[in-house]
């Protein structure tokens, strides 16, 4: 178990269920799947089969039933799933109106964005759990005088609400770059063999509205394969939001030390060695998936130089990352809401 | 010369001098002059001094001539050029109504937001123009045939319009993340000592506007001194910016080999050792910058974990990197519009 | 799933059977299990117990049938997994010759390394196997002329062992590289609660030798709880392994081009749009997974910060990290060793 | 300026002058001249010309006086600088004997690891002085009880040696591993246009050991230039390095906070608010070059992704970061060093 994400007691650390069960293996073939359904039954609007055809084999592909594991094998020989996808829902349906005119990245890709785009939402809205909470502290605490700490010394007193502020205010833009964002990358990718959408001829437009609207996803003028912009953008919004929560989490630590004495929690991680020590584990785990996905966030950078139609190199990379990421910022979510309601004393002057 | 855009020769390949001047040592003083010289003239209205006494020490402070090595020494001793100047500003000028309650994070972050923001301009500008250019070469060449390959092997025929759509199109998508960015990084940083405006008093959103706009920047509820999410987001796109020349650049690499035959470039560089040989010297230097930038981008992300009212550490990592991401962003741009000039035939079926 | 390595499908792509199994989360546990029979068995030369309660602690210890899933809740608990295993332990074999005078970091450290060493040994046998592999492929096409290329433009003719040569020959120094890496990497983690073997008094030199000794590992004369250089230098080793594959990589996609057609692989990966193609998908796996590790990396030099005596923030990153660019390593290799053994023919002037 | 370490006022905290004398433009003008007088003076081993052309040339080509701008328009031509010198060689002293066999890569790599070589002496030099200085302190200090603090929570008392070691323990590791890495790294590059050494025939073994023997440098079987590990190796032992020290600087800013007082240090940098305030400027610089460097070589790992006989994009982006990352490495030893001699008590247990 090389992933903490998925790993049977790291998991519960690092896990997040919500996230991992838009991100599942079965969710992804799912996607995949419903993706295939949508091309095959709007397939007509280009020409590539009859509207009968074409239910008929959406029909037959939403009833057929996959494990994971029927895919690991054509993706051990064809480094993508998709070829051994294809081929079993032909050979479970019996039909051939079938895949005819996409490709592997337009199956892959669009599964992605299905599974991105709701973590956005849920991202979202913990953000909106999270200004709340803090604001709570605000309300609670937030006259408490305390030292205002710059460049790791005292500097003059401040209060409360100025610190907390801090972690709060950028909730705020950071909702304003995800609403933003979500019409540059909640898109449908259709594409086909080159990038081009030749094979769908004048019914290009039709069949991609047609099937971005099944699917609840957004259309450009011509395929994004080869411009990941939109992901890298994505991914940057990702490491944003968990660089605000590790800076909250950091303080936290700070605020913690004995000696500083500016916080109290209640809750936090015991000691095999010390069972009276309270370690502030969901505020170290805050700086960890900061500094995580600032790390990953330059390898989704490094994927942008995707090369000519498609760069097998660099679009595997960011099946690398993408997830880890996504996972890292809902997983700094939820522990953030976790660490504000376990403040139940914050500021004052103890020394 | 530990750095390449201020190397004798090396800035011959990598300098921009347009955004060179923007953040040369001379701008930099002379922006943090001119906060100084704003607080002198606006510290009125939140009571530091009276009017005439502020207008006097504007005055005299934008009379102060000071050369950049003047705070050498100081930067050494302080870790920032801040206390030095405003000695030096106190000493030339005889005037005391200079500085009190504002502090050395306001003087050099809204000097920095001073320089991106230019910079930022001349980099849309040439989005503009990069974008001309490719569309003009799509007028003369789009229709020719050329081969389109995914993951590095022929796949279909496309068009060099499909190619050239895919270096141009998220040049569009940049300039509408330039315009989303603007409002949060164009932003006048004044918090003073530890962060809350508390030497300002009822005056301090009159003295911020005032200032603000006295520097033609806007002002934010708080000082963002502690929340670094908007210098992140904009090495972020620039980042992204140079990503999708990289893409260009790269692309234009693999169709200038010989054997592909799918592009002559004008000009290239010459080699020390076979004078006959042309290197696509643009077209690996807009690799080179999009593989630097995504590189540098990790280190501003960890930034974003700055503790407490000031992080000393974080901050000078902003000073590292920030320019130097600019600097490239610039100069690939700058670099892909002397490219796009040098195709002088792109597409066709040579092999 | 949000990890490649462990993912249903996609471990048909990225997973290392081999390497896997060595840090599996069964390994693991056995791996924690077993330094904790070893510290209750050496107790006694510390004078923790008696040896015959330490030896029957030992015994009963290793007779304990755990399951990876036991250590969740405790892990979400303290955010780390010992506090659970070490009342496990004591719950199963109502013993009291446990864990005391060690702690967390200890354990789960010395557990790491134990899946580290024979990674490494793993590593260098095929590193040894592709070295062979790579002198078959001189010996049969060596001499064969072929166009040497600079800038990715055609230069001078060499020959098919020129360019082998520059895969093969940091191979060996990579060998060098992992000998003098492993003794400052094979070392048993014992620092007990603050670092410095306090619990162990006079005994904690023989107590160490012992336990490095069952375990088969080295001592360091202190612990290394706080000073991270040795996983980070192995991390470093294992992504200039990874880069000189990747190097490999990437050099084979740029032969595989229709107009350059330097080389013949047999196999190769299916498309689902374009049945007649044969994707260098192991060619290109070499370049995600070098890409991979040359980002992973900057997160284990990030996690040499470790502050005071333990960072649980820097420590929780090598968690997330680390693993992964073990698996990324050994399936560069084996993919590499695969490839080699794909090329039917290599070098030639056919343009 | 987009340099810290060029700037007039920012280099006064982070430049290092040995270093960046090591690495000056002149210096590595100086470099490059001293190759091609030793490249005319053997020339003659490869038959390249006669003896007495060759000393004649070698005599003349050491007689010139460049500056370093000389080679500016050049490099903005042809992307490296090589080209014009050689140009310019050869207009100044009317010789021919002059280049011929060798190429730009030749030329520049050999310089850069003439200017690396006697910086990774500097560093090891320094090693052993701040490991002298640090010993120094556990003298005086070192059997100070003070806290032992674990996840940022006062754990169990340990002593101020327990401390300092982990600062000073890997300085002895680290020098080890520079001994290790110099014979793969102080190598003289000499492989000519496609790096086989081809223009050298039955002489090239000759005059590489002549030139190598010149220059203080070691030879290889075959040219380096497409097999970048070895400075790859370079800038990870750099970055372990300035890992060590960032870790000493962290400690050191939290043992130095208020309400911790674990240290007082004399000195301190000054600020424009608080003039009563001392930041601890050298220590938070540590933390400052430690995490640029982590950040700066995930770039180098990139590059080892070198393709063909030689990649302009790959070896460029070793040329924006190598020698930012060994003026980092130096710069924090020095800081190191001064911060240990400003450390005028350690220790206790304040509270």
């Amino acid at each position: 178990m090389t992933g903490v994400f998925d790993h049977p007691w790291l998991s519960g650390l690092f896990a997040d269920g919500e996230i991992a069960a838009l991100w599942s293996a079965e969710a992804q073939l799912a996607h995949m799947v419903a993706f295939e359904a949508a091309w095959s039954r709007h397939g007509h609007l280009a020409g590539l089969w009859s509207r009968a055809e074409g239910a008929s084999a959406a029909t037959a592909i939403e009833a057929v039933s996959l494990a994971p594991e029927d895919l690991r094998d054509g993706t051990a020989q064809d480094g993508v799933c998709v070829p051994a996808l294809v081929r079993l829902l032909k050979d479970r349906t019996r039909e051939s109106a079938i895949h005819t005119g996409t490709t592997s990245q337009d199956v892959i890709d669009t599964a992605t964005v299905l599974s991105l785009v709701p973590s956005l939402q849920v991202i979202e809205q913990r953000l909106v759990t999270l200004d709340d909470a803090l604001r709570d502290l605000e309300t609670r605490f937030g006259d408490i005088p305390m030292m205002g700490r710059t460049r790791m010394q005292a500097a003059l007193p401040i209060t409360v609400s100025d610190r907390v502020q801090t972690w709060r205010l950028p909730l705020e833009t950071h909702r304003d770059r995800l609403a933003q964002l979500r019409p540059r990358v909640a898109l449908v990718q259709i594409g086909g063999a080159a990038g081009d959408r030749a094979a769908l001829g004048d019914g290009a437009d039709a069949m991609c509205t047609a099937i971005a609207q099944e699917l609840g996803l957004g259309t450009s003028p011509r395929a994004w394969h080869a411009m990941r912009d939109g992901l890298a953008e994505a991914a940057s919004t990702l490491s944003l939001i968990t660089g605000t929560l590790g800076k909250m989490g950091q303080d936290i630590c700070l605020m913690a030390q004995q000696g500083i004495d500016e916080i109290t929690l209640a809750g936090g991680g015991g000691s095999s060695a010390m069972p009276h020590k309270q370690n502030p584990v969901q505020a170290e785990l805050l700086v960890t998936l900061a500094r995580f996905n600032a790390v990953q966030l330059s390898g989704l950078h490094q994927a942008l130089i995707h090369e000519q139609e498609r760069s097998g190199a660099a679009w595997a990379l960011e099946w690398m990352l993408l997830p880890q990421m996504v996972q890292a910022t809902g997983r700094a979510l939820t522990g953030a809401v976790d660490l504000a309601g376990q403040i139940v004393d914050i500021g004052g002057t103890k020394n």
